[in-house]
């Protein structure tokens, strides 16, 4: 573990004077109340900019759009800086942070939402740090498709811009994620969503209608069956890496796609193999991230690890 | 469609006077009536041989081992007899065939049996002709275990024996079955039946609990997400072809397990990456199969759309 801190310690030190920031993401944080049918726990840090954010580090310089309130726990914000996470973005504001209690069923797929209080979250209006509004990459975590849609009218000219989102946004705010999907990139959802959103249960056929709408890739998340990315040149199977137990799902998707974008905006080149190649490397961040609550396992993760679990990945459909 | 038929007719006359059999497939032959949400149809041609027989026959000479009623249609066996199949270890007797119903969930997954007639089929007993004693290559479809064991008894020395089964074997005839398990080289099943007959919920260990059964190689099938080939070695995953459209996945399973050792059994060499390409080959014409109702769509299927969509797939996990 010191030794991952010291190499992300390094790779901030040598980069911070950069101005511009090669990775902006927006989203929620939330402290969780998660139950599986073998654990329960308390207050962990969660949100979908928690766990992208954390997995676009460890390959590239990402600054964070969310916001926290008063009671947010300094251990958890130690966490981010250790992480080398940019903070400018971040709006620390008198009252209670956003809490989300949860509950899985058996199968840690399916999971029920016990209770929700916004809090600080009610009133936030994301605003960005001028030099994050140049940035080339961008990740609309999943939160409101109008805030969604504020982030994306406050960056200059993003290169590659992805957004994600959940059947909550599908059902109450339709208009506006239309307005979002009509101007991205890229659209990451799960194969429900994908059914909820276009009516058509065939995923296949469903991600050509969304292509239909504006985006260049459509990626449908399968959770423990991985991912189909689909553009107008084709198909890809992104295959999810077959763990051997699981301990907590929660930000796999939020995970997959910070890590996704975080290979993507190193590079700095926007072609099918490397998206293809960047989704690979989603989907093994994501693997680890699942293993363990909250970001517990991605705060102690070695990017050797993340090399070795790639291979062995790679191997397992060569 | 003639073209096809010149083929196999060309293929089955040069390679006839071979004494041995290089597969050998045993399993049910049934008269299915099959409702799905979009279409409902009647004495439809089924049963685990069928599909298992005739994705083999793209690949190799194969022998069917079964029993039908006096009232099987004829234009059933002649279908049997344009696809090469050999039917010399096909019983006729008097009497109705095996008949099966079924209905479909929307999502083409989950089924119901609405009605089973044993007919026939309750006094099989399998009995294969001579020349099939010393085929190499063994399917086992799925029929229950008492009847596998019985086939594998009558063969001399097979190289490779593949078992297929279903919930029904392991809620009923469980201790058969697992002795079935302890002398294959390979067991194919579900992921759900794999839950079911392990007691583990996590498909990873469920597999590895199989291997320390006796089996060499365990196949997960899981439908539309493919399947997931688990040996001492490590996991290959096999992925399934995105289908724009299912109409019938009865026999997707059988007809997977059926090209499968119809590529092996034409290669006669069983390694690790012989496997893969032979398991790539069973997911390929098993999403054939779906297209159609019954063997409809196998029944006209062309060497060169199999080459295409494997091309086609590989490209999709390169």
């Amino acid at each position: 573990m010191s030794k991952t801190t010291r190499t992300r310690k390094t790779t901030k030190a040598t980069k911070t004077n950069v101005k511009g920031m090669p990775l902006v993401i927006v989203g929620s944080i939330g402290l969780d109340d998660i139950a599986t049918p073998h654990a329960r726990r308390e207050s962990l840090l969660g949100g979908s900019v928690s766990y992208a954010c954390a997995a676009a580090s460890f390959f590239t310089r990402v600054g964070m759009v969310g916001i926290i309130g008063s009671d947010f726990p300094a251990k958890y914000l130690d966490l981010y800086r250790r992480l080398g996470i940019d903070l400018e973005g971040l709006q620390r504001v008198q009252g209670k942070t956003f809490r989300w209690a949860g509950e899985y069923d058996t199968d840690l797929i399916n999971r029920h939402t016990l209770r929700t209080e916004l809090n600080v979250f009610e009133t936030f209006m994301p605003e960005l740090p001028d030099r994050y509004r140049d940035t080339p990459f961008l990740l609309l975590g999943n939160i409101s498709p109008e805030l969604q849609l504020h982030v994306l009218a406050e960056c200059r000219r993003p290169r590659f811009v992805v957004a994600d989102t959940m059947d909550l946004w599908i059902k109450i705010a339709r208009d506006a994620l239309m307005r979002v999907i009509g101007r991205v990139d890229m659209l990451t959802l799960n194969d429900s969503e994908a059914r909820l959103l276009t009516g058509i249960h065939n995923i296949r056929q469903a991600a050509s209608c969304i292509l239909g709408w504006g985006p260049q890739y459509v990626v449908i998340k399968k959770g423990e069956h991985g991912a189909m990315l689909v553009s107008r040149r084709g198909i890809s199977l992104i295959p999810a890496y077959p763990l051997g137990a699981v301990q907590d799902p929660t930000g796999a998707g939020d995970t997959f796609a910070g890590a996704f974008l975080g290979v993507l905006a190193k590079g700095g080149v926007v072609h099918a193999g490397a998206v293809r190649a960047a989704l690979l490397y989603g989907s093994v961040v994501a693997s680890f991230g699942v293993e363990a609550f909250s970001l517990d396992r991605l705060a102690h993760l070695k990017r050797s690890e993340i090399a070795r679990r790639l291979a062995e990945l790679k191997k397992m459909i060569a």
